[in-house]
């Protein structure tokens, strides 16, 4: 099995063609930044991720997660080591904020960084992911004395952090949330059970930093009376040292499908005392609080998907090249599979979705920082309603790409594919958490309808679209026939898409299943036309630069194939939701 | 977990409706047959199904199957028990020669008992599937004294059959193969290694009949220099009793994603004094008498994407109905998930890729009957080419399928879809080998290209493009605005599915790369077209009934879903198809 090789070239190319470095350079704060700097940030994280993290990915699955008689977890032989090395070189801090020990850089950055992470050991790089949400809720959130007292240790990384939403009757809903909170001075006692809590507990960190959700007795019941509470392992004294054990423990980890290396955790808190809690943001408004943290995580989340396709296809690629079986058409003698054109077909959309995906990723990521950053006004809500708008595009889209690029990496493995030895097949079953967690896609689906789309009358749609459209022009004013006719292709799934919107604004109004009927259609074609049109800019860059260099002539060829073979997609997504909400609703529900 | 119940109606509705039982009972030998008849045949092995397989499904996927010091192979706890009921009530005789101690019974009335087996549990199903293979090749290629040894135990059960195909180098290409095969008086000695030898070894039937392809040293290079080989474990004395140990030993078995409870083998022949064989057919014909075993292997592979769907809808279906989460769009308060549109979505997108695959499965499977008996002629011919055209789309439609409703499944679990005990996971695990095994998918895309469209013409897709719109007029005919509808939406799709197809034979001609690029598309869009096809067959019929009966009106609301949601899929491969070979066939391989 093949070790993951950072695509450093490709994340290179999205930062600086993609999403505009220098205009991310030109934002206060960021004014190190430089093409070389992020380059040589990215080979250093490379080189992390290739000796140390990859080489644990298979063992770590094979190995899992253990919980001990005294509610110890014990994470895969090497994981520990590995996290400390992270660590030390400062990886977990890179664009946290530089007054609690962070690096400041922009989250743009960390991002293919993280990609790296992920591709390399998924199950292990949850870990820091979680950690990344939990920092964010209180760095918004958290009062100066909270951030103090946790801050440097999360962000250095000596302490993880978890979020604690799902209860077993309330998932994808938190209004029936049960874990109660109840005022006890300065702080508040803690009681109920969580699941699903990622790296919950742990001995690869000094401490696990969980932030849950609770409800007051004098709440109003719904979503509106749920609170986010800081609630430490081991609470932190003035100084930042370990203090007290706090009333809160393990109860058991999953059987899961993938991520094995990834303790999944039942965590009970109060089952003694009641387990101190510091309330983060206001009472009774813990959504709001855990948002901040979620919107940042469904991005990664999504990049997760990017990350599990890139290792799949470096494997079902370095297979293909290897292995020869039959003669291909226009050849003479066995060669290798790549010859054949369906092993192609098979290559080129693993890899077409992948740096499509990438791209549209990174974007939405760089979207985040010119909204956090941009001394215009104007310019940030711009950032503002773009970035909300691909958030559930990059979770919904990308963690679908995932599994479906992890499932062709098994395929083009032929018979290997299914033996776990492989690699392949951990993957795809790695991958499949990627469109539950976080939100599942249904449930971003019904974000970007909803709240993304409907709520601004599709303005922000509107303002993508523009965007696009100019980006076909600008592919058609180079006058180079294959832009023209990527331009083109783009240019009738924009019309489509447009029309697909006007449709969901006005039949929602007069249907009331239409904007669920329509939902997930409408995301997936959003993320393909968005992928269409990041090919597209890396085509244009790629046209404008030396043609005899392999790498962006190749740039040419995926996008073409992207045009080809994946774009049009939304034909059948468009025709899906045209056809309403009729043959959706009407199986009555006794006859499921 | 839920155990599986046997979807008794709507296979009685296939049965008498799609594929015209009335038809299969006028064929000779079949007179017995009867509505009646068939639907106490199913309700038996239904029985067996879910009270004996299926509660074996999951404690056999944790057990797996383990190698003994001796090269015995241990199956899962309880699957021996099993096979010895399935043995003793006969129903691994079902459609095969009476001579042998066979039933006599149409493969398409086979076809729905087996689905259940595969259902209900397809790790032990594949016991059953292989042997099935190895007695078709036998009793239409065997000599007579071949399968009076070895028929009656096999057609009873009470020994395996298996097919050994692969060979490490020797996959998709059967011309590398080296095992080979050495004259010795009345029989032949065999020596090689073979790999994924399913059921090769077991603790479950008394004997394993091994069918092995092998090379005799003055046979041509190539797939002309293969034979084929009957080498049992224990060699037959002329009563069928066990004779002598044969020289042929399992070596290990592959640890796999699913499945686990079915030995996948690594079997070697002939590591001391040669594995007796005895040729079966002709010498250097092997390849021939394989596909005859194989293409009925393919459609019962095609079958078990069916099952293992059918299994996971009904997992899903009762999670969804149960399951409590949000206030869905028109109601007031928390009710059950399958409210939602996109469970909806879900569910139906499960129920109808279900339903139009196995009615696909079966009507293909009736073609292989009328083909065997139809006493005219020209009948035999229109069903042999039917058949032949069906096999790939039945293989390579129904395995994709499997795969994408299992991963569906997985999904309207949610966070519960992750965890292995709540069942889902297995089934996406399982489902995984189908689109791999007997023929992979592009195998079977490069099938329907070459030898069942280019070779004839066309002549055969034109055949069944005719018979589709024959339904399409009936369907019109009816009056019914409903069936109107989805009329007008199947001819759209079969016209496109006529243009592909001339697209396909002329551009074949001028580019050697273009039916290689276009036949993974070409395989899907038949296949979703041959689904609404059925789905019509389904409406007219449903039509036709009652109107008040539930069970008819739902048929009509799943066929209206599936042309809205599924059908639209043709739309993107017909695209893709047009684009040519240009983007597949562009990247340079040294930049993959």
């Amino acid at each position: 099995m093949a070790d993951y090789l950072a695509p450093l070239e490709d994340m290179n190319f999205v930062l600086n063609e993609h999403l505009d470095l220098a205009a991310l350079a030109a934002l206060p704060g960021y004014e190190d930044l430089s093409p070389d700097l992020a380059a040589s940030i990215l080979e250093e994280a490379g080189k992390l991720a290739t000796n140390v993290l990859s080489p644990l990915n298979a063992s770590g699955d094979r190995a899992g997660v253990k919980v001990h008689g005294d509610a110890e977890v014990a994470t895969p032989p090497g994981f520990r080591d590995a996290y400390q090395q992270f660590t030390d070189a400062g990886w977990g801090s890179l664009q946290f904020d530089p007054d609690y020990g962070g690096q400041g850089l922009p989250f743009a950055l960390a991002i293919p960084v993280q990609e790296m992470w992920h591709a390399a050991n998924m199950a292990w790089g949850l870990c820091p992911l979680l950690s990344q949400g939990a920092i964010e809720a209180l760095e918004v959130n958290a009062s100066d004395e909270l951030k103090t007292r946790y801050l440097p240790n999360m962000i250095s990384g000596r302490w993880n952090g978890t979020m604690n939403l799902t209860e077993p009757q309330a998932g994808s809903d938190m209004a029936t949330l049960r874990t109660r909170a109840e005022r006890d001075g300065d702080h508040y006692r803690i009681y109920g059970q969580k699941i699903y809590i990622t790296w919950g507990e742990n001995d690869m960190t000094d401490n696990v930093v969980h932030l849950v959700l609770a409800r007051l007795p004098d709440g109003p019941p719904g979503v509106k009376g749920i609170s986010l509470f800081l609630v430490p392992k081991f609470i932190a004294n003035e100084d930042g040292t370990l203090g007290a054990r706090n009333d809160l423990q393990v109860l058991s980890v999953e059987h899961k499908l993938g991520v094995h290396g990834s303790p999944t955790c039942v965590m009970s808190y109060g089952e003694n005392e009641g387990a101190i809690g510091f309330l983060v943001g206001q009472e009774h408004r813990g959504l709001a609080c855990m948002f901040s943290m979620m919107n940042n995580a469904r991005l990664t989340v999504g990049l997760q998907g990017v990350s599990i396709a890139e290792r799949a296809y470096q494997l079902a690629r370095d297979h293909a090249l290897e292995r020869k079986q039959g003669v291909a058409p226009g050849e003479t003698e066995i060669g290798n599979i790549v010859k054949h054109p369906d092993v192609r077909r098979m290559l080129l959309t693993m890899r077409a979705l992948t740096e499509a995906s990438r791209a549209v990723a990174y974007v939405a990521c760089a979207s985040v920082d010119f909204r956090n950053k941009h001394p215009d006004p104007a310019v940030r809500a711009l950032h503002d309603a773009r970035s909300a708008l691909l958030t559930p595009v990059v979770k919904g889209w990308c963690t679908e790409i995932g599994p479906e690029v992890a499932s062709l990496g098994v395929q083009v493995h032929g018979g290997m594919g299914f033996i776990e030895e492989t690699g392949a097949a951990q993957y795809l079953r790695d991958a499949r958490i990627l469109p539950i967690y976080e939100g599942t896609n249904g449930i971003q689906a019904m974000d970007l309808v909803e709240r993304k789309t409907r709520l601004d009358k599709g303005a922000a749609v509107d303002s993508l679209i523009t965007d696009m459209r100019a980006v076909i022009a600008s592919a058609n004013e180079t006058g180079q026939p294959e832009l023209q006719t990527m331009a083109g292709q783009m240019n009738e799934a924009v019309t489509a898409l447009e029309q697909i919107k006007t449709r969901i604004l006005t039949d929602s109004e007069s249907d009331i299943y239409f904007a669920g009927s329509a939902s997930f259609n409408y995301l997936m074609m959003m993320g393909v036309v968005c992928g269409g049109w990041q090919m597209l800019v890396a085509s244009i860059a790629a046209a404008g630069r030396d043609a005899s260099n392999s790498f962006t002539r190749n740039k040419l060829i995926i996008a073409a194939f992207y045009m080809d073979h994946i774009l049009p997609r939304y034909l059948t997504h468009a025709s899906a939701i045209e056809s309403g909400s009729d043959s959706i609703m009407g199986l009555p529900e006794e006859a499921f």
